[in-house]
């Protein structure tokens, strides 16, 4: 008897023991998400074949990590920023979120430009908030909360834009991280100069001056640089004390201002690029060599055979405005880019690294969206069932990870009823740019013109380009997923926007087809 | 055999179980360190008396604090701000860290007003660093250091002003810390309104903008509260996760502008203060108020019990200029205040409350210095032999706490072979400002005036004010203190300053006296 109650209380204790180990056997997982990043800005090929825009950019380090994982060549975001990164952090799509433009860093400020057709629409504007009833948020339980409360380490290391100054949503501390470097309200850097304080210049400090970087004030430490010196500073912590962490590496690059990254911008010159697009591929070499030292930096302590790396951007690449060359032909061979619900604005490169579970080299073409990524990490910290105040539309892309199997077919929404920019009338509908809202649905691409309340269809499968509108030859399939389309903004509370003439919210796309 | 073979495994396992919960059972430790708080700006009398300055403020969370803890009524620090946190995160007098002025939040800036005696100092001017070989820093390991590696959660909250912009100093992280949340290379906010930002308005913010707090812009959140509720929100961590926490909780308060904390102004308006004065009491019960919602904070969470509070300023009461009132008037019944060698420039309103150790309502009267923080609070941490690079000239005075046996006599010394601000020669004197440096030794008080190497003695015993210089009555005194103040202003490689005229660093006190 005497023994078996020893074992008995052995066991108990070892079992604690044992849940311990295992707890901290829990993997360790970085998101590296860069802004404004478009599917083509890489040497890694997302597309069948290499493309001119590959071999024009260098990211070894992305070559590197999408050799020993997964790259998924259909993973999406929503058109802008803001949108993308609260869907990612509450697993809800934009539609649903009604966060579906970029916040200004100022409260109550509606980022559209004004319209003559479209009154100003009541949505989000304020961003996300983890406090019930702040005005015009959208009140959720971000997975890093999820994540912190299950003993994670979570950091938060540049870009938040999650929420305006004077609101719960400025403050990553409010949204479930344990540290934050430089997050903030602020959607861009007003600088990426150390020399120039990364804008904390006194008396020319604006909303989008970096903030927590003054170490590095005239040390010529590009932002992506001390960004990247500042994360692996954080990441002792949780290594020295054996727990998992999460760091959310969000680089300020490549969005503008477009400034020269200068350890690595003369080589674009030497290959004849213009000023502005020599720059703008010396931001991304820079984000790759973050990338890099992270994955360097895993390694030498350790830690890397437990630690989940996944890649992604927050919208597709810049083609308007600010950039060197022709307009529609910055994310070629996709049409398009940021602002817009062609593939150029909200197709991704994203790769996902998983020691033990994904297979080197490998590749995977199941449509994914960035919402995804909500129960997919909870999933791979095995967090099981949460509470969250907000509904989920994600669904984990663990299992796509685990094996080749394509999932159902299911609806992706992108739903922009906003004026991004004052481009003319033809110029909107070219770049599908404007009060345009597009569901991805299998091969299958419906885009809904708000303005004249017109679609257009593609197949993806055999028209990457989307330049052979499919809207008048296939208008079964149109109604079909016109039904589905307006169904699932229905179910989301989609925002559609409001006619001025007649007070009318525009038809959703189920209407519009009767 | 079998038995004893599960008795030891179990009694290894049991041990390491065990230690963990020792390690647990490690007191959270709490320094709350006010800026610029005089030794009678507070509504608890830490002279023999009641003054009528401890009737003036309002203070009740310091009467709840001293009332269950020991007050201690012999409290330095040094004349200014950086020497005495750069003091207390190493155990290094201000002498030897050659940090003997306030720094400049840019790089390299001497901080110094110009003098026509004496040549610009080589002293400390970028502050502490944790990197070897930077540029005019004293390089130290800070405790918060040593307590992180011992599994201490080491939080950061609001003015930090240890090393300047451009060196890692700059950065609470570099130091030991965890978390921070708006420590930075500025001295003092440049707003304590959220209603400007804390001084980050677009075009207007100078490097004294306080960063972090976007959270609370034009909410009509008062610095200080803001503050607050980020320590709170801070330590919710470490309690979830039932770690032992440090936290360095460094209200800008009551630092100038002189701001009225619009809370608590109007009573002391009502009382026929004048606008400066009132805003300034304003000021110190804002302050008040957040060690009150702190010691409620740690009630609430069920951890008071277990966490050791320390109340202290880190120089004298603003006496001279930007106070309302009379100079000499501001630390009565203390002479002169911040940037001085008297009393009121040095003498600090301290309590210390370690639950279970320290007796209700105790006072100690022993002699302690900014710089005993660091031994005492390792001790307080139990974390036993630490390797520091630097020496060590703080004592602890744990002891102190434990019974009231009074500690052997030491120099305790306070350096400032600085220019502070421009005042005539005659009123320099006066107040004890500008190249001094002074040695307290038991109840004695020696002053070195380095312009005039002349000597003032004071008993502080029997002449709190310092008003009765005994230096020509007690010669032998005087003789006797001059060696051991030179003996251990040079053990400390203290800097003196050089006569431009001469060329001559000015002599050591035990040099002067010959």
């Amino acid at each position: 008897m005497q023994i078996k109650k020893i074992i008995l209380l052995l066991l108990v204790v070892l079992s604690g023991t044992n849940s311990q180990a295992q707890k901290n056997a829990r993997p360790n997982i970085i998101v590296f998400l860069v802004d404004d990043m478009g599917w083509m800005d890489t040497s890694v090929p997302f597309a069948d074949s290499i493309m001119p825009l590959n071999r024009r950019y260098h990211t070894p380090n992305m070559e590197r990590l999408a050799a020993t994982g997964v790259k998924f060549t259909n993973a999406y975001a929503q058109p802008v920023c803001t949108p993308s990164r609260t869907s990612m952090l509450t697993g809800m799509n934009a539609a649903r979120t009604r966060i579906t433009n970029w916040t200004s860093p100022d409260k109550n400020i509606d980022s559209d430009a004004g319209d003559q057709q479209f009154a100003p629409l009541g949505w989000n504007r304020n961003g996300l908030s983890s406090v019930p009833g702040t005005g015009h948020t959208a009140y959720a339980t971000p997975f890093p909360q999820l994540l912190k409360e299950a003993g994670y380490y979570t950091i938060q290391v540049g870009k938040a834009h999650w929420g305006a100054a004077g609101t719960p949503g400025a403050n990553p501390y409010n949204l479930g991280f344990m540290v934050n470097i430089a997050g903030h309200a602020g959607g861009h850097p007003q600088s990426y100069l150390s020399e120039q304080r990364y804008g904390n210049m006194p008396g020319k400090a604006q909303m989008q001056a970096v903030p927590d970087l003054e170490e590095y004030y005239d040390t010529h430490t590009f932002l992506t640089e001390a960004l990247t010196r500042e994360a692996l500073k954080a990441l002792e912590n949780p290594i020295r004390r054996k727990e998992p962490f999460y760091l959310n590496m969000c680089q300020y690059a490549v969005h503008t201002p477009i400034m020269a990254d200068p350890r690595f911008v003369q080589k674009y010159y030497d290959a004849g690029l213009d000023s502005v697009e020599a720059a703008y591929a010396s931001l991304l070499e820079g984000m790759d060599k973050s990338l890099g030292d992270i994955m360097d930096y895993l390694q030498r302590k350790g830690v890397a055979g437990n630690t989940i790396v996944i890649f992604m951007s927050d919208n597709g690449g810049l083609d308007h405005h600010q950039r060197g060359g022709a307009v529609n032909t910055h994310n070629s061979p996709l049409r398009s880019g940021k602002g817009a619900v062609y593939e150029g604005g909200i197709r991704e490169p994203m790769i996902v690294k998983w020691p033990g579970v994904t297979r080197a080299g490998t590749v995977n073409s199941s449509p994914v969206i960035i919402e995804d990524f909500f129960p997919s990490i909870l999933e791979m910290a095995r967090v099981g069932s949460v509470h969250t105040v907000q509904q989920v539309d994600g669904r984990s892309f663990v299992p796509l990870l685990k094996n080749i199997q394509k999932p159902a077919a299911r609806p992706l929404i992108f739903h922009y009823p906003h004026k991004w920019i004052n481009i003319r009338t033809n110029e909107e509908a070219k770049l599908g740019i404007n009060y345009y809202t597009a569901m991805r649905y299998d091969h299958w691409k419906l885009i809904y013109r708000m303005r004249t309340q017109g679609f257009e269809l593609y197949d993806l499968s055999k028209d990457l380009r989307e330049t052979n509108d499919l809207a008048q030859v296939e208008k079964e399939q149109v109604k079909k997923l016109a039904l589905i389309f307006g169904r699932t903004l229905k179910e989301r509370s989609a925002q559609m926007p409001v006619d001025k003439r007649t007070g009318k919210a525009v038809p959703f796309p189920d209407e519009a087809i009767q």
